[in-house]
């Protein structure tokens, strides 16, 4: 990574950034309070083994859009705070079973993908220099044994087949005392990660066969309105707005009514709270599948009539999803611009931010150069550049301007954490019912 | 600091390294079963609030001479490496009181030395970025009121007189729910700290009214041979040898007999194991109170005479300590060689290495460019430079060589460790009379 991508942060090319300044400037000062309620939150709630957050950042308001609980990507982040990943990864496997030593990562199935390998090594050598004896582990028909992949000058990344023995889930010959999931299991639960004997973190029904992005935004909704309260901060300088559609089938245009007057409805309150804030662009709608990373498909619309004349290839993409499944279900989330550029090129910047446990560890921007402030980064295929972030998130500073790159950062860190404190919700609903 | 001395690491000037470099690629290859002991002996130990340690690297040995439960310094700590305090002292404080808010962090006596005032401001930077209001308070009658230091442009600390109402300590009109002791009660538990309702951390019977070194190290011993059968290393390669000799009266010359007599043994000691390894240097022994961070006198003898012929300002110094009180008792430690050096002037580098909780937060040398191999750096009024450890403790690298920077760092964390689980032990021992 090129030295200068470590020295600056991506500025601002809005004007209309007169709420978030206010908004930046009062999470500083309430610094104190902030981390005393998240406190109080994560005793009440602990916080998933790990999490991304992406967030856009439109200057007037800032917000996560995904929350990623099997999280990739661990190689953008600035090697410099490695250190810090480490320690809270030693922090958490105790907390999570503290008599654990020898722990196996299941991977992503299938992947050759060089990016998520080398963010797979970059999670394997945290969770090693932590001092655990680490193996990797994927599911598939496919795996008869080892793979080796070469990652580059002496480094490598052996991933091995599962099996299971009785109650216990090995990895070759390697019988894990703990098992981290970094597979989002958007094709269920396998039978061999059923009934085990060893603790699996996070739980397997937190997998996007299970999990839906509205059920999310709901928790999140709760908790920058409790959050708001505390500090007196409107909620939706800090949440996107959505809603979703269920019963859908794109292929047969079943629900296209529907879609068509929930886009409406939101596009008007979107442009509500843009008058209220005198922001001067148009509102636009993100629509997603509700389960999954992501469909095959993500539209970016500004007008109910773009879901009612779909033709058969776009039809075909937002009704199908990653792993082979059926879209029926779709989240409309309240597009939030992208005001953060990166470069002469000014190409779009989004962060993404990584915790551990409670511990916001890093993070990095996508830098895009081909699209623009509305569309979605995060698609199938999309390439993006990483620029790790250049400082931590957890030091702001209080003599310096509530922009300046360490107080940008704790902001990105505190908006994350609300996010997962959703997500931490989200688990805990799945295991008390509720 | 200038930046040079963040990007180099002292060089060890002895060709006797082969020992140590043995010990820093088994610590190496032996990283997860070392890190997994120590979890265990955590569980069964909890380490202290914080300490530093001294440790003194000869090239043929590395050991600890000094663990301080109540450390300044942290002014000297890269600032690269803040981000890791912050988070080890979140972890900590909320393992240590889960509904803290208001912390107390309690200063040493009368002090206006800018340097530890420095150390304070450092310390309460971290505590409050880790989401807390801090305040700072002190004992003393001549604290008639908040005393301001200005440390620097627009930093300014704030020193507040102690005061109690019924069971609660106040500083001010702030009334804390955490006291954190950095004040080592080196003239016993004030009556204020008494019966507190409010938890306090480090235990003020840690102090050094009522802790011996001999007493440390007896632990320390303890731990290292434990360790030694666990790794198969030599505990002599990562321990100094010592003894101690109590009834004594330096001015009355009572009890100088039997400190000859110790000093010769121990002499003798050291050389059958420089004998053993090939050491072709002479051995040597440091006299030290056995009471309080340290006598006003530090005597480095090589030979058994040189007690026996002590002058009376030799006497004087020898028999009076910090604080005020009289030495009659005294630990003889092996006198370990500082070959590391740092610069063209070679000067002299001692390694300090902080904790938080059990996790190293990072280090500095003290460079010392008047002083010889032999000598004690961190004697009273001494002068050093401090040299920020350019890197991490915990973040070892198994593909470059043993002594390489993160690999040389990582020995002094496992070293450091080892010295913080004696003063655990030694905690754990006062508080069951064990």
């Amino acid at each position: 990574m090129p030295v200068e991508h470590l020295q600056a942060v991506p500025h601002l090319t809005t004007a209309l950034n007169g709420p978030l300044l206010q908004l930046e400037s009062l999470l500083l000062a309430e610094q104190t309070r902030i981390e005393a309620w998240l406190r109080g939150e994560w005793r009440k709630t602990p916080a998933p083994f790990y999490a991304s957050v992406d967030l856009r950042n439109a200057g007037f308001k800032i917000a996560p859009v995904d929350t990623n609980l099997f999280p990739a990507g661990f190689n953008n982040l600035n090697p410099a705070f490695l250190p810090l990943c480490i320690q809270a990864m030693q922090a958490k496997i105790e907390q999570t079973c503290p008599t654990a030593s020898n722990i196996l990562l299941i991977a992503e199935d299938h992947t050759r993908n060089p990016f998520y390998l080398e963010s797979l090594a970059t999670l394997r050598d945290i969770i090693h220099k932590g001092g655990y004896r680490v193996r990797i582990g994927a599911f598939g028909a496919d795996m008869t044994g080892p793979r080796v992949h070469r990652l580059g000058p002496g480094r490598e990344l052996t991933i091995d087949p599962l099996s299971r023995q009785g109650d216990k889930l090995q990895a070759g010959d390697f019988v894990p005392c703990l098992i981290i999931l970094n597979n989002d299991l958007i094709s269920g639960v396998p039978p061999l990660l059923r009934d085990l004997d060893q603790p699996i973190t996070p739980p397997p029904d937190l997998g996007w066969a299970l999990r839906l992005k509205s059920e999310h935004f709901r928790h999140y909704r709760r908790v920058v309105e409790a959050f708001g309260e505390q500090l007196g901060i409107d909620p939706w300088l800090i949440k996107p707005l959505y809603r979703h559609c269920e019963g859908l089938d794109f292929l047969r245009r079943e629900g296209e009514h529907c879609l068509a007057r929930q886009v409406e409805t939101l596009l008007e309150e979107i442009g509500r709270k843009y008058d209220e804030y005198g922001v001067d662009k148009q509102p636009f709608v993100v629509i997603k599948a509700d389960a999954g990373t992501y469909g095959m498909g993500i539209m970016s619309v500004t007008d109910p009539a773009q879901v009612r004349n779909l033709n058969r290839r776009q039809r075909t993409r937002m009704s199908s999803m990653k792993g082979g499944g059926r879209v029926d279900r779709v989240i409309l989330q309240e597009g939030v611009y992208t005001f953060e550029t990166w470069g002469e090129a000014q190409s779009v910047a989004e962060p993404v931010v990584y915790m551990i446990d409670r511990f916001v560890v890093g993070g990095f921007y996508r830098v895009h150069t081909e699209r623009g402030q509305q569309e979605n980064l995060n698609a199938p295929g999309m390439h993006f550049q990483p620029l790790a972030f250049a400082e931590s998130c957890n030091n702001p500073d209080e003599h310096r301007s509530p922009d300046a790159e360490p107080n940008r950062f704790y902001t990105y860190g505190v908006i994350a954490r609300l996010a997962l404190l959703a997500a931490a919700r989200e688990m805990a609903a799945l295991h008390t019912g509720g």
